[in-house]
Formats: structure tokens, sequence, C-alpha cells
């Protein structure tokens, strides 16, 4: 069985990329990270029991030195998370973060043999980080294809972006049509008992949800 | 007075490099690892003597999940480091690590404001690792340019490699043109007491010392 390095943060677009790595037959080896975000608590524990639900092989949880990625909203409660409608890339943007998590997922995957790496990055429905973008992922794809000892043998790990075009509307309806357990799932950047319904993260998952006619079973605040 | 974040494993190469970055007026940010390589207390020991010398802002030493490099020599304890001389990229390999410690420099480099990372890799002298190469460096700039805030506002972080072409005898004439203070710097794989003298490690730094005409300060087995 070919296996895939699954990155599950706990949200709800990460979620959908892994049960389409599942649908395409992969064995799940999930990959979460606690870096000192706001929302951590509520991300790890929905990415635990989504990595259950998957039959993940295995679920390594890394812990990441939050210091690195210190200025950013989701790090540092100085910082207080915006409502939706900044513009340009906002507060909660975190240095180089998707770096460093394919970074270790291109590690996990050569120590354990796996072909590729699900990632949920989305450039539609999205809050305008940088490392979310297409020609992001080409980049690294290009540069891990020059990185591992398993590229230089010819057999290099794919970046599967599955969602990278799709609109929240579709990730839901493809996350429905997939059995994607929506409850397990915590987008909100605020971390509160309940989603705050306002934050970037709220509102386009509100809207992808609304669109798409599915009830969100997660609670709002409001 | 501008920023540079140095890798500093505490070997001769990265500290050359980071002595580099102070000569051309940097503020030195050290960075090292403790990923559960062999030789880690003599490597991290030198590192914070190197960054003392540098008198850098600070010194950041990051351990990272030694489970995500397993089946490398130099991190698991039943796999032998071999003597010089083997073919292909060799067992002291280790996954993607050069990509993961990039990644945080460059997370690092945008949190402090820094315009360039230092990185001690050389494709002259060295084992064969396919992230040492010119072509994973470019590839990896390339990436990072479409990465970070820091470069979406026009301001990429250049990954600086003063040492990439050099043999091991020029970077031992530079070190010594720059003071590099070479008892402090750590090269063998093996990490015992005294240097092995065997390892790839060894013998290509006993062969730039030699060449150099310059005294090798460490302490070898023979």
């Amino acid at each position: 069985m070919r296996k895939a390095v699954c990155l599950i943060s706990g949200g709800l677009d990460s979620a959908v990329a892994a049960f389409v790595a599942k649908s395409r037959g992969f064995e799940v080896h999930a990959l979460s990270f606690d870096y000192g975000q706001r929302h951590r608590k509520k991300e790890i524990s929905c990415a635990k029991r989504l990595a259950k639900t998957l039959d993940a092989v295995e679920h390594k949880i890394i812990k990441l030195d939050p210091t690195v990625f210190s200025g950013s909203a989701l790090t540092d409660r100085r910082i207080s998370v915006p409502d939706t409608g900044v513009s340009g890339i906002p507060p909660t943007y975190v240095p180089a973060r998707n770096t460093i998590l394919l970074s270790y997922a291109l590690a996990y995957a050569e120590v354990i043999g796996a072909d590729a790496i699900y990632i949920g990055v989305n450039s539609v429905d999205y809050s305008g980080y940088p490392d979310c973008r297409p020609e992001y992922i080409k980049a690294f794809q290009a540069m891990a294809d020059l990185a591992t000892k398993r590229a230089a043998e010819g057999k290099p790990v794919k970046i599967e972006t599955p969602l990278i075009d799709l609109s929240k509307k579709e990730i839901v309806q493809l996350g429905a049509r997939l059995g994607v357990p929506f409850k397990h799932t915590w987008s909100c950047y605020r971390g509160g008992k309940r989603a705050c319904g306002r934050c970037d993260s709220c509102v386009l998952r509100l809207k992808g949800f609304d669109e798409a006619g599915t009830e969100d079973p997660v609670a709002y605040e409001r």
C-alpha cells in the first residue's frame, strides 16, 4: 500500500485533503504541529480525532519552538486577531509556516518511504498567505526534487494539493462526499470555546457551508 | 546594522561562513540544532563558543524531533558511520536536513527582520549530500522568494553560501584570515572524545588543513 504523509492541522481544508489521500488508496501517516498557535488545543484535539477516523498508521504531533514564529496574531497574544476584511497579507500570517511544515513532511516522507505529501492549501477562498499559492507549491516541489536522496535516486516525493483551485463551497461538497466528520474540524483563529464567526477563517468557512447548503455542526458565538 | 541569521553547526564550514557574515558587517543571530546527531554534544558546545566569539546578539538552539530524521548513520546508533570512500550518497545523509534548517532560518529571519541567511554548504570537498549543491540552494532561494510576507513586500531574504565553490584548503585559508578559532570547531561524525580521523568529514578536514599548511588544533585518535 502506498504511503502518504498528510499534514492535518485540525482545520477543514487539511481534513478534506487527507480524506482525498485516503480515497485514493493511500495509507495515511498524519503529521500535526504545535507551534504555540492560539487555537492549538482545539486544533490538535480535532487532528487526533481525524487521524483516528482516517485509520492513520501513525500520528506525529511535532512541537515547534514558538519563538521562531513570533510577531503573528496567531502566536503572539499581544497582537489581536482581526475580524475579516483586512487588505493585503493579514496579521494572522505566520512566518514561513508552510515551508517549515512541508520540510518536516518531506523528511518524514523520506524516512518512511512515502510517495506523497497531502496539504490542504487553497488559493481561492483564503486569507492571502503567500505560502498557499500554486506558484509557491510549484517552487517547493522544484526545491524538494533537488533536496533528498530519494529524489536523487529517481523517486521524488510528490506534493499533492487537491484543494488548491477549489472554492470553499466545493471543498465542503467534496468533504461531504468523502464522509469528513465536519464536527471534528476547527477553523476559528481565536480558539475560544465556540468559534467566533467573525475572523477570516470563520467567515470563509461559514460562506462555504452556506453556499454548499450543508449545515456546519460547529458551535458559533453568534 | 544589518542582521544575518547564521546557521552554526559547530563544524568548520559553518563557522567560516558565519565569520564571513561578521566580516561583511552583519550583526550575527546564531541558530543551531539538536536533532539527535551522534556528535551533538561536541557540536553544540563548539557552536556556543563560536557564537560568543562572533558577538552574536542571540544564539537559538532548536531541538528537532529526532524520529523525523531516523535511518541515518548520524542519528541512528544501529547504523554505523563508515570510513571515508563510500560511493554515492553515504549513510550519514540526514533526510531533508538542510531544508528543515533553512526553513527555520527563513522564519527566524522574517521575525527579526534579517536580510540574509548564512549557511556553510560546500559542493567541492563534501560528502555528496544533495542538499549542499548550488542547484539546490538556488531552488530553495526561488521557493523562499515566494514563501514569505517579507518577499511579497519586495524584501526577500538572501541565502548566502560564501563557501559553496571553495575547496577545503581555501575554506581553511579563509577561516585563518578571518580569525576563526579552529579549536572550537568539530567536524567528526563519530562524536568520540577525539576526532576519529577516518570518517568522511575528518578526512576532508585533515586534507584541507594539510593543503593549506595550517595546523589543525583538534585532537585526533591517530
